[in-house]
C-alpha cells in the first residue's frame, strides 16, 4: 500500500529545515536540464553540475531549470542558496510525501503537486512535482529520474507553438502545472475502462470473484481524489490571490486548469459511487447464486425424501404386510410415487422456484 | 458508461486554445440558423456559410445565431474571430465534456450547460449547450445536429408571444437556458415513473430480478444531478453578479430558473433516497424468499428424516426382532409415524413456520 | 408516490408568466372569503365573484382575502391585475409544486409554504399555501377547496382573542404561517406513534413483515422534512431581512415560528435515525429466525442421518453377517443408537444450539 | 420513546403567548426558593406564594428565585408581570419541549437548556431548565418538582466557596448552566460503561442477543447529542455576543463551559461510531455462528449420505448379486466405508472446515 | 476503552478553578527540569522543588521549565501564582482529558495538545501536553512521569543544532509542539503496517477471524483523528492570529506543522476508508465460504439422494417385482446409477458450481 502513508517519522527529532530526502532511493544520477528562451530564441542544455546553471541567472530571458530526480540533496541545497529559497521550502521539495500546496514567499512562489500515471503493469504510480516560480525563472523538481512528462512543453517551446514564448515565467509554470492535470484525465479514463470491464464481467459471468479488483479500483480512485482535491485549492489560490508574479493573462489559463480539476473531481466522485454500486452488485450476485443453490437443494431433497420414506416402508420385514402380496401393488406404488414427484414439481413451479 | 468520463486526455500536451472537437463524430453538415428581431419585426434565415451571418452584426436589433452541430471546427474559429471570443472559450465550446459554468469576459458572457432528454429507447442522452451572450447578440452552440429543442422559443419569437421580443439579448439567453431546465423536469418525471413501476413490480412480483434496472435508474438520477447542480451555480451567478449585460428585469426571470433548479435538485435527492430504499427492499425480498425456501426444506427434512429412520429399523435383517412377528405391529407403526408427522406439523405451526 | 415529483414539464416551451394551473383538478367552485378588521371591528363576507373584493381595497383597515382553491385561473389573474402582482408570482401561485420560498417585491411579499395533514386513511396529504402580503392586506391562496385550517385564526379575529387585531397585515401573515407549522407537529406526532407501534410489533412479533410499513413511514418523514427545511429558510429570511412590510414586533413572533421549525427538523432527523434503526432490527430478526430454522434442521439431520446409516447397515443382505444371528444384537443396537442420539443432543447443548 | 417527540400540537390554533403547561402532569405543589446574597451575606427562604418574592426585587444584592416545578401556570404569569417578561418567553418557559436557546431581550436574557440524568432504573431522564437573567436577579425554572441538582451551587453560596459571591447575577447564571453540563459527563460515563459491558459480552458470549440493548444505548447517545449540540451554540453566543448583562470576567467561565461541551460532543460522536461498530460485531457474530452450524450440517450430511447409499445398495433384493455371497465382502465393505469416512474428514480438514 | 471517555464528572458541583488532578494516579515524584539558554550559552538543572525555578524568572535569556508528571497539584498552583496564570488555566492543565486548544491570555498563551505513542504491547497510549508560553519563558506540563519525548529538543539546545537558540521562547514552543506531531506519523505508520498485515492475512488466509483486530485498528485511527483535528485548529490559530508573543519568523514554522497535520488528517481519513474496506472484505470472505460450503452440501445431497431412493426401491419386499429376477438387472442398475451421478456432475459443472 505504498503512497498512502508517509515515511515522515524518520525525521522525528531533527531540527526543522534539515535536508533529508524522503522517498524511494534511486541509483541514477540526477538529470539537470536548462532552457532559456524569449520571443526571439531558445537555448537548451543538459548540465552535469547544477552550478553551471547559475551563470545565466540574471539575463532578462526566462530560465527554466528542470531537476529530474531528488536523490542528490546537494543540488537542492545549492539552488536554495543561489535563489534564496527558505530552508523549510528546501525541506518540502525533498519530502516527496508533500501534500499539494502553494506558498507565496514574496520574491518567489512555491508550488507542490502530484503527477499520476499508470505504470506498465496497470498500477497507478505517483511522483512529486515541486515548482519554484520567480520573476523570470522556473525551477521544477521531479521526484523520479527518467519518467519525464514535460517533453511536450519543451517541444512547444522549441517550435514556438501556441503563445507560450510570448509570456513570462508564470505562463511556463502554468504549462508545467497543466501537464499533470492532463495526465489525471488519462489515468481516470483507464480506471473508467476498468470499471466498465468489471461491470461487464459482473453481468456476464456473475460467478467470477472480482472483489479484489473492485477494491483495487476503489483505492485508485481514492488516490486520484487525494491528488486532485488539494491541487484544486492550489490553482484556485493562484488565480484568485493577487501575487505580482502571476500576470493577469495567465490567470485566465489557471482558471482553465481549475475548471478541469473541478470536472475531474466530479468524475472521481461519480466513479466512487459507481464502484460502490459494483460492490453491491457483486454481493447481490453472491446472494443470488446462494439462493439458486438453495433452491436446487431444496427441490431435490423435498422430492426424494418422501419417496425414500415410502420405499423404506416397503423394505420393512414385518411378517404381516398385506400390500406386499398383492400382484399390482408394486406398479401401483410407482404410480403413487410419480404422482407425488410431479405434484411437488408443480407446487414448486407455482411458487416460482423452477 | 458514456458520459460520465471525459475523453479529454487526447489533448494532453497540446497548447491551450488549440481547437479540437471532443465528442461523438457526426456525418451531417452543421446547421446554421439566423434570427434577427426587435419589437417591430423578425427576420429568419438558414445559412450555408457562417460568414453570411457577419453582415448583420452591427444592427441595433437582437441577432441570434444558432449553430446546430460542433463537427466543423472552422465555424467556431470564424465566429471567434468575428466576435472577439477568447481562444480558451472557443476551446471550451468545442469540448463537449464541459461542466456547466459561466464566465464574464467583459463584452460578452460565456455560458455552458447540459441538455438532457430521454432517447427513444428510454435511455438518457445528453447534449452540450454553449451560449455566447453579447450586448445585442446571442450565439448558441448545440452539440448534436438534428435534435433541436429551441423550436418553441423560435415560435414565441415569430408570433411575438409572451414578452420575449420586448426585451434584449439577455432575455433571449434566459429563454434558451430555461428550455433545457424544462426538459430536466420531463426526464425526471419519466425516471419517477420508472421508479414507481419498479416499486410496484417489487411489491407484486418480489421474485423478479430488478437489480440492473434499479442500478440503471440510480445512475440516471446521478446523471441529472451532475447536470443540475453546477447549472444552479451558473444561474445563481447570473442573477446575483452585476454584469451590465444582464438587465434588472431579466434577473427576476433568472431567479425563476434558479427556483426551478433548486426544486429539481430536491426531487433528485429524494429520488436517490427512494432508489436506495428500493435496493434495500429488493435485497430484503431476496432474503425473505431464501428464508421461505429454508423453511420448506427444514419442514420436509425434519418430518421425513425420523420416519425414514424408523422404517429403516424395521428393514434390518436381525433374526431376533420380536416386533416383526406381531400381527398388529405394522398398522401400529403407521399410527406412530402419523402421530410423529402430525406432531411435527403442530410444532412448526406453533413456531409460526407454517 | 404523489407529491415528490412535479408535473412541471407540461409547461415546457410556454412563455414564462403563462397562467396554467398545475395540480389536481377539482370540480368544486373556488371559495372566496373576505375579512376586514381593525381594532374596533370586523366585517366578514363570502364572495361569489372576486371583483367584489376590490371595492374595499384602499380602506385603512386590514383586508384578508382567502382564496380556497386554485382551479379558476381567472381569479388569480384578476387579483394580480388589481394588486399589481408580477406575472411570475401569479404563475408560482398556480404551480402547486412550488418549493417554500419568500420573495420581496417591494410593495408586497410573496410567501409559498406547504400545509401537511394526515388524511382519514392515515396517509399524509399536502396542500400548497401562497401568501401575498401588502401594507394593509393579505391574500392567501389555498390549493384544495374544502380542507380549511384557518378557521381558528378567523375565530381569533372574530372574538378579538390574543393581540391579533392590534397588529397589522404582517401579524395576520404570521398567524397564517404559524397554522401549518402547528399542523406539522400533529403529523409528526402521529408518525411518531406509528414508529412506536412498529417498534413494539417488531419486538413482540418479530416474524411480522413490516418492511413496507417502515418504508412508508420513512418516506413520510422525508416528506415533512422536505416541507420544513425550506420553510425554515423562509421564516429566517422574514425575521432577519429588513422589509418595511414586517414590523419589529412581528419579528419576535416570526422568530418563534423559526424556533418551532428548528425543533421540528431536529425531531425529523432523529425520527429518520430511529426508522433506520427499525430497518436494521427487522433485518436482524429475519436473520435471527433463519438462524433458528437452520439450527433445527441441523439438529434433526445430524442426529438421524448416522442412525439411518446404522439401520441401513443391518438391512443389507450379505449372507455372512455374524451380528444378525446373535440374539442380543438387536437390543444392543438400540442401546448404541440411543447413546448416539443422546450424545449428539448433549454436544449441541454444549455448543449452545439447544 | 418519550422525549424525542413534542406534544406541541395540542396548542394548534391557540393565539401565541397563551400560557399552557406542556409536559408531564405532577401532583406536588411548586416549590419556590429564594436566595439573596452579596459579598457580605446571604438570606435564604422557602416561599409559599411567589408574590412574597417581589418585595425584595429592587435591592442591590443578587436575587435568585428558583421555581421547582412548572405545574402552576399562575406562578409563571405573575413573575412575567412583575419582571416584564415577554408573553412568548413565558410560553417558552412552560413548554418543556423547548430546544436549548438563548434570547437577548435587552433588560434580561432568556436561556433554555436541558438537564439530563440517569434515573434509578438506568434510563436517561430529561428535565427542562429555563433561566431569566437580569441585571441583579436570576430566575430559574426547573420542570420537575423534587429532583434538584442545584444544591451544590447553594452550598457554595452559603459557605462562600469559590468566587461566586464576588460576582454578579451573570456568574450565578453561569454556575446554574454549568451544573447540567457537569451532569452530562456523568450520564455519558455511565453510557460508556454500558458500552464497555456490551462489548465484553459480545466478545465473551457471542450468542447473547444484545440487539435491543445496543439500540437502547444508541438512542440514549442520540439523546445527549440532541441536548448538547444546541446548548453549545447557546453558550457560544453568550460568551461572544456583547450583552451588557454578561461581564467580561464571566465570559472566561462561559468559554470553559463551551470547551466542556465541545469535548462532550466529541465523546458523543465517538460513542456513536463505537456503537455502530458493536452492531456490526453483533451481526458478524450471528453470521459466524450460522456459518459454523452450516459446516456441522454439511460435514454430517456429506459423510453419511454416500455411506447410506452404499448400505442401501446391499439391501437390495436382486437375486443375482454376486457380492452378497462372498464371505469377506461384509468386512471388506466396512473397510471401504471407513476409508470413505476418513477420506471425507481429511478433505474437510484440508479445506479448514474442521 | 480508556481515553475516549472523560472522568470529568467527579468534579460536578465543585467551584470552577478548583485544582483537582483528573487522570491516572502515579506513584513517582514529579520531575522538574530547568533549562536556560540564549545564543551564547545554556544552563541545565534538575530541580527538587519548583520554587528553585523562580529565582531565574526575570533574566533576559529564555527559560524552559519542564514539569514531568501532574500528580502534585501544589507544583501547578505555585507556578500559577508566580507567573500569574488564571485559575481556570491551572484547572485545565490538571485535567488530562482536555481537548487540544489554544487560549490567548495577553501576557501568555496557553496551549493544550495530545502526545500519542505506541506502547510496548502495540497499544496506543496518550498523554496530555500543556504549554504556557510567555515572552521569555515556556512552561511545559507532561501528564505522565517517565515517558519523555523532548530529549531530542534538549539535545538540539545543548549542541546548538538548527537555529533553535537564535530564536525566542515562541520558537521553543514551536519545537515542543512539533515533537508530538512527528510522533503521530510514527504511530500512523505502525497502524498502516498493521492494516497491511491484516489485508495480507485476509487475502491469504480468508478463514482467519480478524474482526477484532480490524475493530481495534479502526478505533485507534479514530483516536489519532481525535487528537489531530483540534490540534490543526490550534496551530492554524497560532500562525494566523496576531499575538505579539509569536514572532513572524516562527509563524512560517508553525505553518509547517499545520501542513504536516493536514497531511496527517488526509492519511487518517484514507485509512478509515481502507479499514472499512477491510471489514467489507472480511464479511465478503465469510459469505463466500458459506457459499462454498453450501455448494458442497448441495452437490453431495443432490447426487446421492436420488441414488439412495433407487436402491431403496429395490430393497422393497414386494413379492411381484419382475426386475429382481432378471440376471442382468443388478449390473444394469449400476450403469443407470453411474449415469445419473455423472449427469449430475456435468449439470453442476455447467452451472459453474464445480
Amino acid at each position: 500500500m505504498p503512497g498512502y502513508r508517509r515515511r515522515e517519522s524518520q525525521k522525528a527529532g531533527l531540527p526543522p529545515g534539515t535536508l533529508v530526502h524522503i522517498g524511494e532511493q534511486q541509483p541514477e544520477a540526477v538529470q539537470i536540464h536548462l532552457i532559456e528562451y524569449d520571443k526571439e530564441g531558445i537555448h537548451e542544455r543538459r548540465l552535469a553540475d547544477i552550478e553551471e546553471a547559475f551563470v545565466f541567472g540574471d539575463t532578462p530571458v526566462v530560465t527554466w531549470i528542470d531537476i529530474d530526480g531528488l536523490q542528490d540533496v546537494e543540488v537542492v541545497r545549492k539552488i536554495g542558496e543561489q535563489f534564496g529559497i527558505h530552508p523549510l521550502v528546501q525541506e518540502d521539495i525533498l519530502n516527496t510525501t508533500q501534500r499539494p500546496k502553494v506558498e507565496d514567499h514574496g520574491s518567489y512562489l512555491f508550488i507542490a503537486a502530484k503527477m499520476i500515471y499508470s505504470s506498465e503493469e496497470q498500477r497507478i504510480e505517483t511522483e512529486q512535482l515541486s515548482l519554484v516560480v520567480g520573476a523570470n525563472y522556473v525551477i521544477s523538481f521531479q521526484e523520479k529520474t527518467g519518467r519525464d512528462i514535460f517533453e511536450p512543453v519543451r517541444e512547444r517551446l522549441r517550435h514556438n507553438r501556441g503563445a507560450i514564448r510570448q509570456y513570462g515565467a508564470d505562463h511556463l509554470a502554468y504549462a508545467l502545472l497543466d501537464t499533470p492535470v492532463d495526465h489525471y484525465f488519462g489515468v481516470m479514463e483507464s480506471l473508467g475502462d476498468q470499471v466498465d470491464q468489471l461491470e461487464d464481467l459482473l453481468l456476464e459471468k456473475p460467478e467470477t470473484d472480482l472483489l479484489q479488483s473492485i477494491q483495487q479500483v476503489r483505492r485508485e480512485v481514492l488516490f486520484i481524489r487525494q491528488a486532485a482535491w488539494p491541487l484544486r485549492e492550489v490553482v484556485n489560490h493562484l488565480y484568485r490571490e493577487a501575487s505580482p508574479l502571476v500576470a493577469q493573462e495567465t490567470r485566465l489559463y489557471l482558471r482553465d486548469i481549475y475548471d478541469h480539476l473541478v470536472q475531474m473531481i466530479d468524475t472521481v466522485e461519480i466513479s466512487r459511487e459507481i464502484v460502490v454500486g459494483l460492490l453491491d452488485l457483486h454481493l447481490f450476485n453472491l446472494n443470488h447464486r446462494m439462493n439458486e443453490v438453495m433452491k436446487v437443494l431444496t427441490i431435490f431433497t423435498s422430492i426424494f425424501i418422501p419417496l425414500t420414506f415410502i420405499v423404506g416402508v416397503y423394505g420393512m420385514n414385518f411378517h404381516h404386510m398385506p400390500e406386499l402380496d398383492l400382484p399390482w401393488s408394486y406398479p401401483a406404488l410407482w404410480v403413487v410415487m410419480i404422482a407425488i414427484g410431479v405434484g411437488m414439481v408443480l407446487f414448486f413451479r407455482k411458487k416460482k422456484w423452477l
